[in-house]
């Protein structure tokens, strides 16, 4: 990589939580290996149970983490942005990826070497450190969405998605705009489109938001706090949200 | 502690996951330290959201990891057994604890000051490395069970819930003893105790499996294992499961 680029890179990996508080000068050691790489909408960047060679960091776009199951189902894991990085953890994963991975929206992702990483960990207990702090936040999270999925209903987990979007402001009305497409939010909210179709009607009819494209209108958040937050165990704004 | 107790604990720490590797002798700050009580079953042993002091050890019984909503409902996270330890991630989690613990099956519990543990975490890389694995297991169990959520029907989960007690033998047949009563499993699951009734009479009939009480018979595993695993993204016997 040019030293221009290179440069990019290790401002961008500042920013990805498992490197927080390492400087430019530690993070050299990933801008020399790393390839930048464009990719379109529906490409593959790894398939599950394939051998992990590469850790990934997104630049730009949106990237889809999924399982399929034997019967062609896709279980969406995850969907990542600018800042964050996904393949890492096949390092405790006996080396392979865990999901597959696809680009849902045109992105610049960077690739580094998982070897490297590998490396640094073992001789670096802050990098050690940090890696357990982020997974233990993945973790909660998956907690929460577990927790969610056993006793929320379809609407009050729509209407949780859009609270965790939801920047507080002065005032109770909001503007959302909706960060991919519909069947897409379905699919990681875990919902068949018509199960999610139904329950968006009903959460409109509950609690009096606006739906007109991808942009969601709110005159009063708090009625979609009382209505979502009912059924978790806290309250929005939750740290863990 | 005594002695004597003080070697036994020293000896169940060696099968606790994160110490894996540890000597005798680097596990003695920790049983120097330690407190074993018994409990009964019902009993609390910490709520969520409580400031965290300590991390527990079960050296047998069952203890149950949940959270409480907001309406009184209850998400079961996880049931725990003998050899594992629970309430250490609050230490990722600003010192306080995610979940709320309550035994299960009556219960000997040691505890361990989590501040001893967090030293160690940030002097030993061989502990932080031991960390990262074992919450990547419970990250990968954790992505299968929203996996399951999302696209195995109930009867389905129940199976893959049965297969997962399932010691693998000579021949085809089975009989599996379930480790806790049935509204525990339902709760685990995240399933009504009435779906569950449902799902568990729709299982028997379409896999010849007969429950008798805490017996279940299976005269050929692989009809439960076609059943269940069809819609997930691996088969029995799975490295996950």
């Amino acid at each position: 990589m040019a030293q221009l680029l290179r440069d990019q890179f290790s401002t961008l990996l500042t920013q990805v939580a498992i490197f927080e508080g390492f400087s430019l000068e530690e993070l050299q050691q990933y801008s020399d290996k790393a390839i930048g790489k464009s990719y379109t909408k529906k490409q593959i960047v790894y398939l599950q149970d394939e051998k992990a060679e590469w850790a990934y960091v997104i630049q730009r776009g949106w990237v889809k983490l999924f399982r399929e199951t034997l019967d062609g189902d896709e279980a969406v894991v995850d969907i990542l942005t600018t800042g964050q990085i996904f393949g890492d953890t096949a390092i405790f994963n006996d080396g392979c990826y865990a999901c597959s991975s696809e680009v849902v929206e045109d992105a610049v992702i960077y690739q580094i070497p998982l070897s490297v990483l590998n490396a640094h960990i073992t001789t670096n207990n802050k990098l050690a450190l940090n890696m357990l702090h982020n997974m233990s936040y993945f973790r909660k999270k998956q907690t929460r969405e577990l927790e969610h999925m056993k006793v929320q209903n379809a609407p009050q987990r729509i209407g949780c998605f859009l609270l965790q979007l939801y920047k507080p402001r002065t005032g109770p009305s909001a503007l959302i705009h909706l960060p991919y497409d519909k069947i897409l939010i379905a699919a990681r909210l875990g919902m068949q489109p018509e199960t999610f179709s139904r329950a968006l009607l009903k959460l409109q009819h509950e609690t009096g938001i606006r739906i007109q494209g991808a942009t969601v209108e709110i005159d009063d958040i708090s009625v979609l706090t009382d209505y979502s937050c009912s059924s978790c165990s806290s309250t929005h704004p939750s740290a863990e949200c």
